[in-house]
């Protein structure tokens, strides 16, 4: 059986859309600036995420031990909150939307490996959380996935198709399962 | 469809049982004192804990590698093990019995959101690991969950319910699947 | 009911296979030079893990976020990849093919414990993943599987047993769902 060759592997041209020179930049403000920052100095960290072009929303919260590949693939709405140890792998766009919640240790991963090419080309895909949607804890999110408006993606589930608006959706692979009902208070 | 609201969001009245000022000063003894210890220190770690109000019985192990949230609300009971990052959340109180083993990379989380409420209020439900259970490597333990006595949870588990007394468990969600016989010696 | 008593607990005799000088030797070395080193110094790496016994092919490619218990219980492959924050964990032998892939986060786990003994004892099994084959991301890899020649593990998959060669296999447990087939370019 025929296996893949990875000595001609290549990164397809501008696939990370900025220099190595800014790549190699921001790996170092991260590791002195960002990822050290205490915990309650949000607005440097989101001043240095839009430094280097990301879009980040009004009063975003986002934790000093979020890895973020590449800032300017990212796009965080206003009032939504990104949890301790989340994995932003900004291959493709992230794009995480107003009042959203991406809870600690979760995983969005925009990036793959096409299994069927000999070479094992990479490629990406986008990741939308739109407004008001929860991941909860330690959730993965497959390249190319859609989560809708509001739905709820429970604790340790992975998913690998669209998620529809308004549901709760658990397991590996997630499905939904109930309608979400907000409470009137 | 309406969504949930983050602008109100409050964290209750005295949900971390500490003022924010020992907060900070957990984390600066965390950060500076316990996590980048010699593993072989296993004293002076438990000596650290202790002074920050936890219960840590006679010869406990615990690696330098696992996070604590709150200290005053971890329980370890003698000779228990916890291992390489395991991250022990405690928003709620953890209790973990003798001789009981927390194997690397579990996790217990005793915190989440209301996600039927308008600002997406917080909760916390307090996790019980029994003498004698062993909680596998990569685990995920839900807030409110107790793990029954020598009950033994297998390797990348996910557990949202109480576990019997005595039973191997498996999968996610995890199920008791048999008996666990200890042979004579 | 008896549960297990880990005050009796021991490592067998010559389980880490050098002595607890070399063993400390080596975490020492691996948090000021490995761990630390810039992406880009993958022969610098190579180097390290050649020095301390580890069998490294030629290009292998190893991030500097890859945790490796003991190297002299590893090898590598030409031209394999092992991803960030993959997590070797070689009480027991790995070896990993040419041209194989570990995706990032990947947790490959090579010792568990008796839970049947009274004293929780430790056993070792060794983990093969032949040329070729690809462990996608945040998979886990169970003591004493073997990952057949060009076999695609699915990301977030935890594989209990052997896989065969040139097989799709995904979930958890992971279980071969159809052919790999490789594309003529």
């Amino acid at each position: 059986m025929k296996i893949q060759s990875l000595s001609k592997f290549k990164i397809p041209l501008n696939f990370r859309s900025r220099s190595l020179f800014i790549v190699q930049l921001w790996r170092f403000v991260n590791a002195i600036f960002f990822s050290k920052s205490p915990q309650l100095m949000y607005g440097w960290r989101r001043f240095l995420l839009r430094s280097f072009g990301a879009k980040i929303g009004k009063s975003a919260i986002i934790r000093p031990s979020v890895r973020i590949t590449y800032p300017w693939k990212l796009s965080v709405g206003d009032y939504a909150w990104i949890g301790d140890y989340v994995d932003l792998y900004t291959l493709g766009d992230i794009t995480i939307g107003r009042n959203a919640v991406v809870s600690q240790k979760s995983y969005l991963c925009t990036g793959s490996h096409d299994y069927a090419s000999e070479n094992f080309d990479i490629y990406q895909k986008p990741i939308v959380i739109e407004d008001g949607a929860w991941i909860a804890t330690d959730v993965y999110i497959a390249p190319g996935v859609t989560i809708g408006r509001g739905a709820v993606i429970g604790a340790r589930s992975s998913v690998f198709k669209n998620m529809p608006s308004g549901m709760i959706c658990i397991g590996s692979p997630a499905l939904p399962v109930k309608k979400r009902v907000l409470k009137h208070s």
